[in-house]
Order: C-alpha cells, then structure tokens, then sequence
C-alpha cells in the first residue's frame, strides 16, 4: 500500500522538502507554486533563458521506469536554473548488478548531490528514498506506479488558471483509465483542493475504481451526460497494452464511445478546453481533428511543464522564505 | 520521394533558417558558412573553447536513427558554443509509446528548443519537421536515408578548401557505393556549387544510381582510369551490410578491384588528398597504410567537422546581420 | 598480457601526464594526489560547489563496459571542475559499425577532446589509447579488466588517511575474491608505496592468484587469524557470475566463511574500519550490519571518489607548476 506521505514533505519550520503527491498539499502551497511558475513563463520567451538559482547544485533524474519525454522536461528546467543534470537509466543499473533502489539513491547522496526526480514504476518509490536519505537531500515524484504523478498534475492546473482564470465555479470532467492512472488521482487532489465546483469521472466501468467516488467525484459512463455543462476536459492516456479485451473492449469500440471527437466535445461548454498529459494516442482516446483543434491545450501543458517544474525545484531548494 | 526543399530552407527575408540540403543553396552562402568556421577552428586550439553565442539556447539532438559518432560531433559543437544539449535517442521513445516523429517535434518545441538536429533512416525527416514546426525553430539534417547528410558535405569542402586552397580546377573522384550514400549526393550538390572542374564516380555499376549521371559527373568503374589526374579522393564508406553478393562480391573482391591502397593511390596526382567520412572500413574500402599515411586527411575532417558545425548552427541562430 | 605502463605516466620533464596504473608510481605523488583532494573535500560542502579549472575542456568518459556508477563519479567530477563532459557507451558504438578502440580514440581526439576516462573490460585499453594519442591527450584509467582500477584506490587512500591520520603501523585485510579483482590489485600497489605496516589476503584459496604473493603480502583463508590485529578491513566485491560452483561453493557457504558479519569484524581491532569500493551484495559478502553499522566507511568511499576525481583530473589537465 502507499504511504500517507504528506507529512514527510514538509521539515520541521514547516517549509516543502520534498513533492512527492499533492494529496495533503494546502491549498497556499499549490498557489506559491503557481504564482512562481508564472514567473518563469514569460522567461521562456526571452533571449536567454538562464537563471542562476541552482548554480552549483546537482540534480539527478533517477528513473526506473524509461520515460523519455518527462525526463526531458525535468532536465530542461533544472539546467534553466544553471544546474548540473545526471541522467540515470536506473533500471540498467539496478538489474545489472542487483543493487537495492536505497543503495542506489545512498550512494548517489553520498556524491553530494542536491534533488533526485524520481520515478518508478512501483508506488512508493520517492516517499521510500524521501523518507531513507539526509535531511538536505530534495525529492520529486516524477511519476510511481498507480500512485501519484503530483508535477503532471500542477501544470495541468497553471494551465487551467492560465486559460480560465481560477478555480471556482469550474465543473472540470477526467476521461478515460482512471483506474491505471497515476495523473488521474494527483489531478483529482490538485482539483479538490483548489477548489472547483465539480470533478466528474468518466469512462467504462471497469476502468474507474471504486475507491474514488469516496474522493467527492461524480462517476458516469455516459459522455453525453458526463460532458454537458463541463468548463475543463481533461483525457487521459490509455495504454495500448490494456487493450487485450478483460478491461476494455476492441480500439475500435473504445474509441466510438470514449474518444473525444468534434461531436463529443460538443456536449461540453463552447469554450471548454482540452487537456492531454501525452504522448497522445490519435484515433484511440482522441480524435486528431480535437488534438489540433483550437480548443486544445495540449502543446501549452508542456510549455507550462517546463515552468512548473522549475517552480517546484526552485521551491524545495531555495524556497527557504516562504513558510 | 525526396521533397525539393531548397526554398523552405529561408525565411520570407531571404535568410538561412534550416540547413537541411546543399540541392538548391547558393554559392554564396557555402562560401559564408565556409569562412565562419575558419574563425572556429583556430579557436579549437584555444585555452578556453567556449563562446557564448548559443548561450540559454537549447538544441535536441534528435536521432531517431543511432550516430554516437555524429550525435557527439554535434554535441560538442553546441557545448561550445555554450547551448544547452538533449540528446534523445528517439528510437526508443517512438516506438515504445507510438508516437509520430511530428508529434514528438512539435512537444519538443512546446519546451521552448530552439534548434534541432535530426537524424533518420528515413528520407525527409528533417524536412518534415522544419515545414510543420514554427517559425522561429531551426533544423538541421544530420543523415535522412539516402538523401542527403549536408552538414557531412559542408567540412568535406571545408578540409578541400583548407588543403587545396580553393575550388577551381580542382579534379575530384568519390569512390564506392553511391548508390545507398547521402553523403556523396550532398558531396557532389556542394562541389558543383562550389565550381570544381569535374566530379568522377568510380564504383561497381550495381552501386552507381543512373540517375546522378545527370548531375554533370563522369562514371567509371575502372580505378587506374578514374583516379587519373584526380586531386581529391574521396572515399565512401561500404556498409557491411551490402555485402550479400547480390549487389557486391565478396570483400575481398570488392578490396582488389576498389580498396584504396598505395598502388591505385599512385594513379592519382602526386599531392592528391585522401577523404573519408568515417567511420573507416580497414581492409575493405582503405588500406590501412593510406588510410594513415600522409596524404591522409580523415582525421583533419573530423578536427573540421566541429568548426562546420558550430559555424552552421551559430548561421541558423543568430545570422541574422547576412543576407 | 599487460604492459608495464609506469613511465608512459609521465611526460619528459616527468609530469604526470596519465593516471593508468599505481604500480610504480613514486610515494610522493600519490601524497599529492590525496593532498590535492583535501581541497575539495570541503568544497563539496560548499554552497556552490563549480570551480572553473577545466572551463572550455571536454571530458570523454569513453566506457567499453557498462558501470553507472563509476561513470556518474566521474561526470560529476568533471562537471565541478567545468569540463563539458560527453558520455559514450563505446560498446554500442564499436559493436555496431566494427570500430577499433584506437580509430574511436583517435576521431574523438580530433574533435579537440581533452581528458579520456577509458573503461574496458580487457586489460590494456587505456594503456593502449594513451600510448597512441598524441601528447596532448590524457588519459584514466577507470577500471580495465583484471589490471587496474587505480582511481579507486586513491579513494581507497584517501579514506584510510582522514580515518586513521596516516599509513604508518597500519594493519589492512583485503578480503574476498582478489583473483578478478583489478580493485585489489592497485590496492596492494598504493598500500605498499604508501608504507602500511601489513597487508592481508584473506579469502578461499582459489581466489587468491598465487603471483600475489611475491607483491610482498601475507595470505591466508581463515578470517579470525586474518582478521586479528586489524586496522582496515577492505571489502571486494564477489560477482555473482563467479558463483557457479567451480571457483566458490555456494552463496550460502561463501557467506558463511568469509561473509563479514559483526562476529568476524570482533576479530579485527577495536577501531577498525570496514570499506567496501561498491555495489555491495547484502549477506553475500558482508552483512547489513556491518556494512549500515558505524565502523563502515562506505558511504564516505563515494563522498571522497568525487574529490580524488577531481583532484587526479585537475592534477593531469593543468599540473605544470609541480615536477
């Protein structure tokens, strides 16, 4: 079972150390993040786009699971910050010479390095090297098994305050593999606790656990139903390797029911937006005509990933004002 | 089919964006590119080799196809001139999750990257991307099939120039199998541009495409008549792969009748250059005792390759004072 | 067979130019080597921890074998002393397009490279680059085969003089499977140039090369006897590979006997400290007890690589002013 690791994040004068689910987050410490990661946006446009908070500092992307595209965005935004970037294929490493995630993480401490970005494909592995290493050591969950994907889940809400404004009154619709996704659950914390007027959840029955309607969502399995009135449409990713017909029927079948097509997002509000965390997969959970639409914010979540994620670095290491 | 996409390579104010063939580029613009890495390679024997042209700029290494040796090239290149790299072995990341090349360009730019190199077993790759991505993205073709490896071409000409001192009246022959090489089609776009007074393919008749006889060069497969009078050797790697006996005989068949050794080099003029783009074949294109010997430049390319590189990259960044 | 190296070490004027192998390297310039380290010792504490020493230089960890962790020692060595630093897994690169290790060698000096750290698992590759390359070059040796891993125990050193003041009088068992081990190998060597008072082999006599013995050590393969009396108490590890029955009875059996567990360590003196150069095999070669407890000096073996690293680095690439 994961842990409940919210009380590990914070030290003892009660600053963030470590972001490794949002679950527990206060609802000020999302909008500090928020409101820094505004800062590093525009700086993206300018001609040079270094800063020198983590000058110095050595981050490492330990991941246990390959994924590229996350462990790029991470490294972007830590050598934005003038820090030093160790690539670390873990599973290469732990496999081969049958090292233990805690020795590994251990040893790489004991190099003086600053903040892991971790991810596995177990849960519980950052809060395991979070709640193991020194005090001065910083982690971020870039993702752990089913459990938490908390940084996906901030830029999704920047992105959301960016293109609506705030939270409030906000009825925001999850679609699609909640039950697998790690997005899903940081997305609904993330939600809640900022304060939108609803969550709904939709997709095959078989694909939305139980457990979360006991989060204060609404569950359908009805698009039509499930999208009328909805401000934020926010898909999920399907893995192509659940398509083997226990939990979900034919690509083709799934995608007439729950792939978001022109027809469907024309149940939600006419100025809804459309979110993806990616890689997309066109045709299966979405239509290309709405990938590229003009209601999708799809390319902006990543361009908002990248001043997220440095927001949340700059944070946990230097973040030594702010309580 | 291989898109002519001579025009797509400036922008509406007639200015160098992407470097992605030599087919179609004036002269002019080989010479500028030639002259700027002049200034670069002395500069390669400084104390301290940085610049800090590319400086908060960050360039993706984008090989969808596997080059470490010109992967490396290019991230040195871009290291000095103190840009940030990624490299993405884009292998891996397209086909584990599905993504399209385009899509992959487009979350990449979504980052805020500015240049990208591209590599692919396919042809057009980098043509694809540069016509689909925004304006202010540059792309550079590092090697799309058999169509073209511009970069390759431009310190080929770079070495001849410094050696040779110029172009004009200069007798060149490209030696091996140009029908599957993207270097010899951008070798001979770049030497016609540059005004050489003849360009000779000297080849087995299964590894001379019919259609580059058009391209105003002589074919032979006879090395004592091909080499005759020949200022510059230019060699052709041969894929191992080839070696099926469909197209080629055996290896050492191919060795006897095409492999540069010291008595087929003595055909040639006495201070003809030997070229090649490496990596070498010892014992199968080249002797060894020429491929080290004294007329040898192979190893002044790679020196070459660097300076070329860093020059085109800081062209498609900041050439923004040339026409 | 291996090459006598030591004088290839030094230029003309008897600077130390590469760091290939222990063996036969004069007292004093290990003791500048540790007193260097010393330096940068405090600087990894420090808040920013970038020298520029190496500013403009370009590192190649040129890695014919896998080993992550050595190769991150390294790169984070390099990248404090503002080297840019390129990372090859040369394995790839020569198994795929069947280059020798000299012409990889010799194309990525012609790129202006400064520094090779060369692993391989044949003896004799990095003695071979260095022996090839043109003088400006330098080369480590970052483990090859069976010969050499002398920057591991210059940490070795490092670590025995903060913990104990000094090599006088000292006591050292090297335990394990010291036949495989290039680790033990240079152990001996620096132990001996240092002046330690004994070195003990302890371990089962098929994995204790009878050649050993004549490199002026005792041996034995009764842990309480070797253990007596005992100051430093280093560690090998045992491949797991080895266990195959031939060389070493079962895991079981091995741990049994020559496992250090808090009852064997009672043997040593009081004081003594257990090191281990990493990953260790949990209840293989030694227990968690001991390897967590507080006499071991793990840990601060990998704090103090980095250091050594740097300082070996900084001592090859601008070492002029001392003979």
């Amino acid at each position: 079972m994961v842990p409940s690791d919210s009380k590990i994040q914070f030290d003892h004068q009660g600053r963030l150390r470590h972001f490794l689910t949002i679950n527990g987050l206060p609802k000020e410490t999302l909008v500090q993040i928020l409101d820094t990661a505004e800062s590093f946006i525009s700086f993206g446009q300018r001609e040079i786009r270094k800063v020198p908070l983590l000058r110095g500092k050595t981050v490492v992307n330990l991941f246990f699971e390959p994924s590229t595209r996350t462990r790029t965005t991470f490294e972007i935004a830590a050598k934005r910050l003038s820090a030093d970037v160790i690539n670390l294929s873990a599973a290469r490493m732990s496999t081969s010479k049958g090292e233990s995630i805690l020795d590994t993480a251990r040893t790489l401490e004991a190099m003086h390095t600053d903040l892991f970005v971790v991810r596995d494909s177990a849960s519980g592995a950052s809060h395991l090297i979070a709640s193991h290493l020194p005090e001065h050591v910083r982690v971020i969950n870039a993702g752990d098994g089913r459990h938490a994907h908390p940084t996906q889940a901030m830029l999704d809400m920047f992105t959301i305050r960016r293109e609506k404004g705030g939270f409030e009154g906000l009825k925001v619709a999850i679609i699609g593999d909640v039950l697998h996704s790690r997005v899903a659950r940081s997305q609904i914390h993330a939600l809640s606790t900022l304060g939108v007027d609803e969550i709904r959840l939709i997709g095959p029955r078989t694909l939305i656990p139980t457990e979360v309607e006991a989060m204060g969502v609404n569950v359908t399995s009805n698009m039509a139903e499930g999208l009328s009135g909805i401000d934020v449409v926010m898909m999920l990713r399907l893995q192509r390797e659940r398509m083997d017909g226990q939990l979900v029927p034919s690509e083709q079948e799934y995608f007439n029911r729950y792939g978001l097509t022109d027809d469907k997002l024309s149940y939600a509000n006419p100025d809804a937006i459309v979110m993806h965390p990616g890689p997309i997969n066109r045709g299966l959970e979405i239509a290309s005509s709405v990938a590229d639409g003009d209601r999708s914010v799809i390319l902006s979540q990543v361009t908002n990933g990248i001043a997220v994620r440095m927001s949340i670095m700059a944070k946990l290491m230097g973040g030594q004002e702010d309580p």
